[in-house]
């Protein structure tokens, strides 16, 4: 469990991953760019761009230890040379979520919509890296990165719509979706 | 619930809190300064001192809804006028604690160590407000400030001394015990 680890992705002229498409899937969406930069530590504090948003990695919130064993034993980290797609997925939560209690949110998390046992079904293909934002006053809640390689672009659009399709999701009040693509280094 | 706020305790020679005692009760102490002044919000960035720990309120981390309920219909604010005594007590815990999952450092904070139930023994008289600093990249991992009545001083000391004997308080790497205290106004 690395220490928390601030993360900015600039969106602009340049970056590694090329933007294939900005959707809004709930509320204001993000401005058109072409290429998206990933900084992180002492470099995320000095990202800029036509839009730079902002988190941080920390400590699970919701998993119990035998959902983080059964995840740590088959998840890949980030960069794997063949995970060449990418999803940066930015969502906020509503204020009534926000105000329940932590029995209350772990319930609607997992035991009402299987959020960490749907996204274990994907490992190792999707990686995955959650970002926490609302602490830091940005305007989304979580940001979350996966890369996945182009054979596993179907089960992550699989993913994606399962979970959309949650009790948990009620509570989102903004999601933007972000697709990218590298070329093999 | 309000969003969560960001909050400077700026020390220094200035501020409505005269600082009494700083104490290391464990790992590095802080520097002696005269008084004490907390922002909130904006004012919090431009907060400037001898020293300055800063963290942010936020939601509920461990709280389930029939202990929010209980501390609710009890606690009060900050800001009372007969509360003239005040303390900021910094604590960051081990990595091996961040590294738990969800269940496990509920399990040792709560069901083994009383700290929301032996918290809510001492409502109305103290009041409280929890920041954390850790996603932050702060020093600490948390900065609570406790306000209360010179009549609730001893009571106080009871509450202190009760949590630091908890199995939760093993995890506890640093702490530093700062009271305060202002004239009526």
């Amino acid at each position: 469990m690395p220490p928390p680890l601030p993360v900015a992705f600039a969106a602009g002229a340049a970056g590694p991953w090329r933007i294939d498409r900005i959707e809004a899937v709930l509320g204001e969406g993000l401005p058109d760019a072409a290429h998206l930069a990933v900084s992180e530590g002492a470099a995320a504090a000095a990202a800029g761009g036509v839009w730079v948003l902002r988190g941080t990695t920390s400590n699970p919130r919701y998993s119990h230890r035998t959902e983080l064993d059964a995840l740590g034993a088959v998840q890949e980290g980030l960069g794997r040379k063949q995970a060449t797609r990418a999803a940066l997925i930015p969502i906020s939560k509503s204020e009534a979520w926000w105000a329940m209690a932590q029995d209350e949110r772990r319930a609607i998390l997992e035991e009402g919509s299987r959020h960490i046992a749907i996204g274990l079904e994907y490992l190792p293909g999707v990686a995955r890296r959650l970002h926490h934002g609302r602490d830091l006053g940005e305007a989304f809640d979580f940001l979350t990165w996966f890369e996945y390689a182009p054979e596993d672009a179907d089960a992550f659009e699989t993913l994606v719509r399962r979970l959309r399709r949650t009790p948990e999701w009620r509570h989102v009040t903004r999601e933007v979706d972000i697709r990218l693509s590298r070329t093999v280094c």
